[in-house]
């Protein structure tokens, strides 16, 4: 900092302003840096990228049109294409808490895009100069861009997210395939239930995380509905009457995503339905992985107090007093990420409610939290399933010492004794300290046991239903 | 309550207790009547009408599997005809909230359905004797059944929910009709924008009430999916192997719906995300609803000192000491249901993500939001429909008073002379208090006004781009 | 329903309407009746008391101020002294989702007020017309009594709750002591952890509610500042100068309450704040009630296959298919109460922020949600500190059994040999499946275990700081 | 990235890792950082600084009870206060999602202190060797010293946050003064209500902030009641018995803050009820904020075609297509920060229900959130103070305009002629378009208008109480 910083003066319709020397924004940008000093944090690369998309389509088709001179229109589209590759990401300095819309910081990237295609057009001394609105913003306005560019920059977030979940979901499959004979004590209302393996567990957080990434990709199917064209207010005004549709194909073409044109330009522009659904989609997600990292912290607790039925890898020692405690920290990181999530799907419902009339301001709170929640998933499911799902381990000994004690099994008698007498026999067994088995065989002696039509039970019956836990897990009626 | 009442002993596994003895419930459900005396609400329609339709497939399934004996399982087809019916609605009387899983409102129907049965049984001197767990819940368990009610129970109350969005999406529509004529300032930040029409802003609101209408139809699909004859932890235990495929044809031919078995008993059972997605997607819709409310109840603001474009009927006084005042009533109810709607909907997502291990026993907690939001949604929507949108009628004087003073008209001028000079021929109008044509007649006499290329521009250009606010509401280049 | 239903004609600004012949309300009530078809509910006890008490206040300062005649006023107060007592509740009819800000609620209790207060001047054979507006709500609007009213009524629950709370904290208390020396495993992260006793545990559970119960009374203190007399907007047009404090001293007789008067009514009008705060601080308590309720499900989880430290009494059945299943039914039902009232506290956070100038109208939806929340809460607590926590009981067997091979007891030499010795004596002892004790002699021996200053360590340290693990739950330095 | 990056090797409890050789921190934070590459994001300026100080006493205090010697210990207070200062910040480096309980932050506390206290061992050749486990987390856990660390940094962010508030109250306090001879429409469910000032307005929201502030600062208090002492589950373990006692008045001596020992060590280990109920007061805030924010751009709105009673400063160009806009940006932006304070207090509120048996592993999300919200509460209010209230202007000219075509005047003739007749007088002036006093004189003419008790009514009164509509906002009797 001892060193000076150099300026230059840059104007717009509220008079000048100094802009740093060596930036390529402009006045608009500059405003909004010092009018938002909030947050500290930096436009998601999605939102600068998906905005450039935009510009380069528009300079394509406003040159295809006839409404753009050549050289412009082609400087823009070599400023855009360096735009989307990152080339000129410290350039982008506005807040995500900023002007209501996104003004400023489609204003950055219309400032930073000019400037960059005037130096172009100096490079190769071709004349002409580019204007931030007329040209790079021609038949475009902030509220039809911005809405446009928060759906592009998901589509493009997704890749990565759907592939962490498809990563995720196979490991859960593979696990489950590897602990399909371990069998053990179902548990529900965390009470002793009827056996299961541990492979169907796993089978269940596979099966749940592939709806969860169906949902999330079919919700994303809304998202390519472009309201593009509808400028200032949705009755596209100043773009040419073929300005839409051309948009939607150049950009299909730009980012090989499937795009059709909304037939709706008004509700395009004011309804964040469309995120508001998506964002829930990903709340089902948080909500489907806060429940598997819950179980996997239960399942893997103790080891000698809990229920010690996995081992997930030790990644990191757990404790900065206790020596040799190792916890479950990759579950403990993962639900906090979908606690995150969950957190800034309210914020997404929030902002979508807080539309008004033609336009909903809040569109900058839906782009960050949107961004982030896609980002954080990502990357937590990645860290998850890489450091814990891939190293679990079945502890299989422990699974057999809970399930030998679980008077439950008495279930499988239902449909020859009928549930009130082995309510009595499940009652009678945990107070004497002895199986199902032992009480049952009592009871057929002293004649105090019959089946469901009064009929006498033999001991046979009895054992057969109850003989093989691991038929219980495979379902049916044990009796037959 | 000077009437003594009267009482039968009943017994459960836990010893005697006082039932009344006019109710077909037994000893589990009054356990639960003394253990929750919680919210005083009964359950909802849905959640009997679809537990009984469960029953009474089971019945069918289990005879048609020679495991029930015909008189019996025709005694639990008829009560639970009745109990659909709604014949012995007064007989259900747990709490909402109650015993995890639900297991006390399924005891209940269990009970009153084995003590009907029985009932029919004697009426018609047929022996036998009907067990409300061993006969109506044969081969079933609480965390089968209620899952699946609850997605039976949402798919019973859809058809009056999709119909009022249908009703409400097509009333909206024509009034936009009704409405395409009527120009007005559009308004972005609430600030004037460019012009639009009013039917526009009413065909956004009917586009983005069919849209919601869609995601909701689509999410249900889901709910399609049953879970049933995973029986107690997802095994199937003492299911015949035949039950659970047999179960989803019969419960299809008897509601009607389109229903599938899940190919996973296990997910199907723990985890809740089909409702939280089903959830999300009434909370997008009142998201939708609550933006169009709070947008009618600021168009008809004033009438004096507000916006006052359109009028909603009066269809009461709006004040206790204000006389003559009227308020936009249904536009308010409507935004208390849908705040009401986000709130339950948060209570789905957080009881969805408090499952444990095989099952969620918070099952209670979203059948009872689920029921409730889709209520007050389908009421709150039927009223607000006939009793407001319906009669809504548009202020064409006031509509043009407003967009005769606004200078953001100038924005048709950008193709021609640019954004800035546009700029600043708005603030020389609102500084001068005179129209926009006023002041670039002034300019170019000085010839202070010219074509983005610099060459002079015409005052007939200007006014032909002027001329038609119409022709700016139906969008392309005004100047060509 | 084949009774005639009887009607009268009655007639208000906007005309004529039926109103059933045997009800006091007057036209505005039933026209909400009519518009307003959406839960069924009916308005919460607390919220007809509570305005029956300022419109019995207001008579009564009306009446001090020369402003009523003294038989209307009488029969005012008459009036209202039955409504508050109940006499009258079935006359109070408009849903809680209704026209902004409660008019309608508030109209119907005008209206009956007005109707019983002249049926008592008819029976008495006085003279005189009670109006529902220009006398029970003489120097009253909707928008100062709604708002006063919902304060007084949370005033009127809290003492409830308050005892409720306390009762709670109290059980808990009692069974601190009682499990004062049962030592158990600590774990943190669900692993294990240094030992701790039960009783300990307990006295955390006592002391989280005791400080929640406090931060309710806390936040219930501003609820007693009353902004009546603001009447229509807060400038307290049409109201005397003295109404307002007046009002406030005859209402802190009437009731009890500490009360005092804003000295903003424009403020008090507007800002819901009080409300979201109030409801903020029963979410707090919804938070560490959730966590109690978890903890003693996952504490009494097993029987076989958990934890199984504490028994919750068996106060139903657990299961339809699965005989002799207890489960902790209490505590789900607190879980799901506490998930509601978080969900609640969401839309009493929602409706307070969409306040609009100088009025919020989303007032009846704050109401409904305090009121209930508080209900279900109270009710709640109550059953589940009856029902289960005074009749839990230890296991001290099981939580001897899980200490006995928590090699985490290591921590205790941390002050000997340092945190990094003690992990590898942790992991050899699980490696070896022996205590740490042996592990530490075998390491003895062999020369490899020292002091943290690298002194030669003796056996008697280690056995002097491991051979307590009451001394562990205690606290201090185990070596010295 | 050219450069070849230098690294050493540092080892733990689960072997070797290679650390960046210019970086402080050892193998648990290196293990950290490889594990949880999550969000990107570094911890909090609060949440280094907060931990310092707990280490700076931690040293203090063990070396006063004669447990570390003392070149130890002062080299741990050096690395401890330059840590404070900010001088080693690039050396914390774990990402806010990461382990449970935040173990892998206060490791990297640990390690950057011990090495920098053995650095300046080195430096100044003093013998010795500084342990980040046995010295500098002497008598200390994560489990006690996270819940300390968040509440301190909460206190340490609180006085920014504050000034924040006060001058923010202070801004509205000045407008109101300045806007107090401002008479204009109230407006109640946005339609015409009796008049107010616009000085009254604004000294609503500067009492509503003003009381938000006050509601901030009680709840800080519970922050000061701090758990350290407790080590690792509550009991003390470790700790010497007065370690605990002196480390509060250590720390309250560093720091100026008020603060306490809290007398349930258990309690303050496992309950985050203090930062949920200090979150729920900075949501209440927000909420405040919102509806302040809300106002102000529905007064602003238009110019030409909404209400324009206020003008908010032009900070930057509103619109990048429709020239010479100016939108409420600055208000904008604090709508967008108080979505997002609502959203992270549904986070730390998540959190904190999160916690099992001694301890809640989610402190770091509460920590994150916590932090985050205050930070960009208080740069948001900033900017809105300063940037936006401090300059707005009233519009009275706009304001008189409205007030003049306002009916609802009619109000204050309530007292003389009642309720009824006033609702005919005001639907008749806005049938004939002409003013409540033009009808009244006719009624009066016809022999229409009678007083409440049926005497006749002369023009005088009504003018009397029409005639000062200033006097209509200072409350009382216009008819007196």
């Amino acid at each position: 900092m001892t060193e000076e910083k150099k300026y230059r003066i840059e104007k717009d319709s509220l008079g000048e302003i100094n802009v740093p020397a060596d930036m390529l924004y402009g006045a608009q940008t500059q405003r909004a840096v010092e009018n938002f000093p909030i947050s500290g944090y930096l436009p998601d690369r999605a939102f600068i990228w998906s905005i450039a998309v935009i510009k380069l389509a528009a300079a394509r088709v406003n040159l295809s049109l006839g409404l753009l001179l050549p050289p412009i229109a082609e400087a823009i589209q070599d400023a855009s294409k360096e735009i989307m590759e990152g080339k000129w990401d410290k350039h982008f300095v506005v807040d995500p808490f900023q002007a209501g819309a996104g003004t400023s910081h489609h204003m950055n990237i219309n400032e930073v895009t000019a400037s960059r295609a005037n130096q172009i057009l100096e490079e190769n001394q071709i004349q002409g100069k580019v204007h931030p609105n007329d040209h790079v913003n021609m038949a475009q306005s902030t509220n039809d861009v911005i809405p446009t560019a928060i759906r592009l920059g998901c589509l493009w977030r997704l890749n990565d997210l759907d592939e962490a979940l498809l990563s995720a979901a196979n490991a859960f499959t593979r696990k489950s395939v590897e602990f399909d004979n371990v069998i053990k004590s179902g548990r529900t209302h965390l009470q002793d239930a009827v056996p299961v393996r541990l492979g169907q567990e796993f089978s269940a957080y596979a099966s749940a995380i592939q709806r969860d990434r169906n949902r999330i990709l079919e919700a994303s199917e809304d998202l390519g509905r472009l309201g593009i064209g509808g400028t200032a207010a949705g009755t596209g005004l100043n773009a040419h009457p073929d300005f839409a549709s051309r948009m939607v194909s150049e950009m299909a073409n730009i980012t090989g995503f499937s795009l059709e044109l909304s037939e709706n330009l008004f509700e395009s522009m004011q309804s964040m339905a469309d995120f508001t659904a998506f964002s829930g989609a990903l709340r089902t997600c948080a909500v489907t992985f806060t429940k598997i990292a819950n179980d996997l912290r239960l399942l893997s607790s103790g080891p000698a107090s809990g229920l010690d039925e996995i081992h997930l890898p030790a990644v990191q020692p757990g404790s900065s007093i206790m020596p040799g405690k190792v916890n479950p920290v990759m579950a403990e990181m993962l639900n906090m990420v979908m606690i995150q999530v969950c957190a800034m799907d309210t914020a997404v419902a929030l902002a979508s409610g807080a539309g008004q009339l033609e336009l909903n301001v809040m569109m900058p709170s839906i782009a960050y939290n949107l961004f982030e929640m896609m980002k954080i998933m990502t990357s937590g499911i990645n860290a998850f399933t890489n450091r814990c799902v891939d190293g679990i381990s079945a502890n299989p000994e422990r699974c057999r010492f809970w399930l030998e004690r679980n008077t439950i099994l008495v279930t499988a008698l239902n449909p020859i004794i009928g549930y009130q007498a082995g309510a009595k026999l499940a009652q009678e067994a945990r107070r004497q300290d002895v199986s199902i088995l032992a009480v049952a065989e009592q009871q057929i002696k002293n004649g105090q046991l019959s089946r469901l039509d009064g009929t006498p039970v033999t001991l046979e019956e009895i054992k057969t239903a109850l003989q093989s836990v691991d038929a219980m897990t495979r379902g049916g009626l044990m009796a037959s």
